[in-house]
């Protein structure tokens, strides 16, 4: 167990007890340190491994030198907008030092998850409101998706239309994803299924209120308003979020190719406490915050002060400036 | 005061002690008792005075009837897709009879109390979500709207387009009315003027989850789905609500009419329980359920019988299976 992480001390005491900032690593000794206190790395994407297209220096050599020492590396993302291979190709094309390393069965991303959980749960035919990518995933788990991508986009609608909706009667579940073709007509068309088909689930891949935008200067709305405005039109809250920071991605993948590591070993690096951390508290494993995507710096300063934020309490173990200042601490110790 | 309704009697005590549901209107007494009691008389437009483009038999007479009594009558609806010239052209349309006595200025909708509402607040520059007759009922207060209508449809958007995006910094109000075409561009648009500019208001021109359609049979999503998306999106709640059952339309118009007009002999007539009933409750005036929409006769008798409904406390002063009914007992009383 660290000795950088007070908090990592009292991982078997309640959650309560943990809600308190970690230590800065901030020395090569400790980024050394930590990196020898954990077998199992799952690194969010957007504003942890990169930012939008923008590759971070010195990223690629500290997956790389992971990879080197046997580290098993995860990616885990939110967004349901991109499949697996999808994400593997630009991993790779932003840091060629992994190519041929990262590979599919290490990407977790909400498209993929919901499909496990669909499998889980026995439902083979459901409705859509997502990206053509997350019906391509679920597709891909011989699943049946009604809507989805491109169908019934563009499709306005007035009060004398609604009165012609027939909802089918055979869809299982309605999967609210982040979608940016949303429209009245697919709120409507999936409301009405919650209401109307017996047994019917509501299903949303992440709980993502807002997405950050050109460095987090713009946050633009996420999937968790879709989930709102249906579930106001429904009636209805949703049954299950599938992504972070649910654990489902612990139990349904992680686990199962870790079945004997400690969970002290494991950590979650990821820039957003309420997605990221909150994924590590709620799986029971260590986690590290990185300040280069929504969480600023001044903020983990605050909380490792111990200034108090109630809203949204810091739960994590570690932090650090972000994965540069990481591999360059790293690299100070290797010389 | 009334002797039909046991809750009229207690109308100067809390609220709490209101929570019961009222006498039922059934004989020809009562009805005439229940007109001679009241001098301001505001029906809800969808499930009270008619469904959708279905009139009802004797509303018209019933009309009539209290225009010759001298009665005020008013009409409110929550709906802010029309201006209140075609509310007036849709109702003597189907009611000939009050042709040339319904008027504009007795129409109090949503888009109507907006204008009222941006005027009161010295707001002239506002972005909408909504349809063009609500641009139009702003602009005819010489408010500039942004957005609105057709604009803004039709846009589809991925998350390199949102970089994009600058908003107008002289929006003083994001305006949320009812909007079929709700689109992705239009909840980024609104939330980052919410996020962005400071003094932003966040104004929802009405609080309904659904909107029955067909009968009440389905239920479309209302205009508190599109608020939800963007309270979710921009991390704020709107600041105000504007219609039923938020009080304004009294403050700002009927009492405007009737500065002298005792509350108890003025009556909102409405068939949803969470807006008309409420707006009785909340503006301090009697009420009256009919269940010829929202609301079934069950539901009434049910409350009328006693039973709780934790969800929904039973708020009405009187109730009556629909206003056909109620003419034809007015009719029996003639003769």
């Amino acid at each position: 167990m660290s000795t950088l992480s007070s908090s990592s001390q009292t991982s078997a005491s309640s959650h309560e007890d943990r809600l308190r900032a970690g230590t800065q690593i901030s020395t090569s000794s400790e980024a050394r340190k930590f990196l020898d206190d954990h077998d199992v790395f799952i690194f969010d994407l957007d504003g942890c491994l990169y930012d939008g297209n923008i590759t971070f220096d010195g990223v690629g050599s500290l997956l790389k030198r992971l990879y080197d020492e046997h580290k098993d590396v995860w990616c885990f993302t939110n967004n349901s907008s991109k499949t697996r291979q999808q994400y593997v190709d630009k991993v790779t094309k932003m840091y060629p030092e992994v190519d041929g390393l990262f590979k599919e069965d290490r990407v977790l991303c909400s498209a993929y998850l919901t499909g496990l959980r669909l499998e889980q749960l026995g439902i083979t035919r459901v409705y859509v409101l997502g990206t053509q990518n997350l019906v391509r995933e679920l597709e891909s788990r011989g699943i049946t998706v009604v809507g989805g991508g491109e169908a019934d986009s563009g499709k306005a609608m007035d009060a004398e239309s609604l009165r012609e909706i027939n909802v089918d009667p055979t869809i299982q579940a309605v999967i609210s994803g982040f979608d940016v073709q949303i429209n009245y007509y697919k709120l409507a068309y999936s409301s009405l299924c919650l209401q109307l088909i017996p047994g019917c689930k509501f299903i949303a891949t992440n709980p993502d209120a807002q997405i950050p935008v050109a460095k987090g200067a713009l946050m633009a709305p996420g999937n968790l308003c879709i989930v709102r405005a249906l579930a106001t039109a429904s009636g209805r809250e949703p049954d299950c979020f599938i992504a972070k920071p649910e654990p489902f991605a612990m139990q349904a993948a992680i686990r199962k190719a870790h079945p004997d590591t400690p969970s002290s070993r494991m950590v979650m690096v990821g820039d957003r406490i309420d997605t990221d951390i909150h994924f590590g508290l709620n799986s029971g494993i260590q986690s590290l915050l990185v300040c280069s995507g929504v969480t600023s710096e001044e903020r983990a300063i605050a909380a490792s002060s111990g200034q108090e934020d109630r809203k949204d309490p810091c739960v994590w173990d570690y932090w650090c400036v972000d994965l540069s200042t990481m591999e360059h601490l790293l690299e100070q110790q290797d010389n």
